[in-house]
């Protein structure tokens, strides 16, 4: 591997992910992606919301808005991320951080520690081995 | 920087990222987000669906799952993108590779290049001078 053909994203406290810069282009620092999905009450699997509005959502939207991380970070909806035993959930791209059972009053943390100085907030953190497998022991 | 200390998230044809292995635990091998955004007729910034609904999201999954990438690859519903005078829009971590303009009969490009072979589909991707700013010229 030539290193003179990579290059940093990202410095300082940040954590450090080197791309090729001819495939890669973040243009967001930061992309955060809140599960919004809302299921009938009888379904098999839970919701991360009960009604399709998040107010954690809007609290990491207005937070990090207030951290003057408005044009370098977004805070996006989304449809379900299929982790839903772990829920609420939140994943954060490029790095593909995933948080479970995010509650708003988690929002100023993860603002201020994750997406201001790059330090993943390893309490909410979904263990791998529940991450993206039928076998996760949470699942029913 | 020690190289010892970096682990390879992909190899062969797709795209090389590097990642700490302490800070980046990316589960799906690529995460595509599609907007499904719905605007009433008369706002000012189109919409990337005009019902919520996309046949092209549902390409995606379909071809995604034939082609065998059912458990390696997530196709996501997302709300907006804020590309919205380059929609519909697609984005795809962590390359973070924006596609705009994007149509159902370009789904099975995107699946057979981009998310089997990791090859970007040039063809589709938004300049970088169009993203995430007011100045993109596109933009009213």
């Amino acid at each position: 591997m030539k290193i003179s053909s990579w290059r940093p994203l990202d410095r300082g406290l940040r954590p450090l992910l080197w791309v090729r810069g001819d495939l890669c282009l973040p243009k967001f620092e930061r992309h955060v992606f809140v599960c919004h999905n809302a299921r009938p009450a009888d379904a098999p699997r839970p919701s991360c919301t009960s009604d399709g509005r998040s107010e954690l959502h809007t609290q990491l939207q207005q937070l990090a808005k207030a951290a003057g991380l408005g044009a370098r970070v977004r805070i996006n909806k989304s449809g379900c991320l299929d982790q839903c035993e772990h829920g609420p959930m939140v994943v954060v791209y490029p790095e593909a951080v995933w948080y479970g059972n995010v509650r708003p009053e988690d929002a100023a943390e993860i603002v201020a520690e994750h997406l201001a100085a790059g330090r993943p907030v390893e309490r909410l953190r979904v263990a791998d081995e529940c991450l993206n497998t039928n076998s996760c022991p949470h699942r029913g």
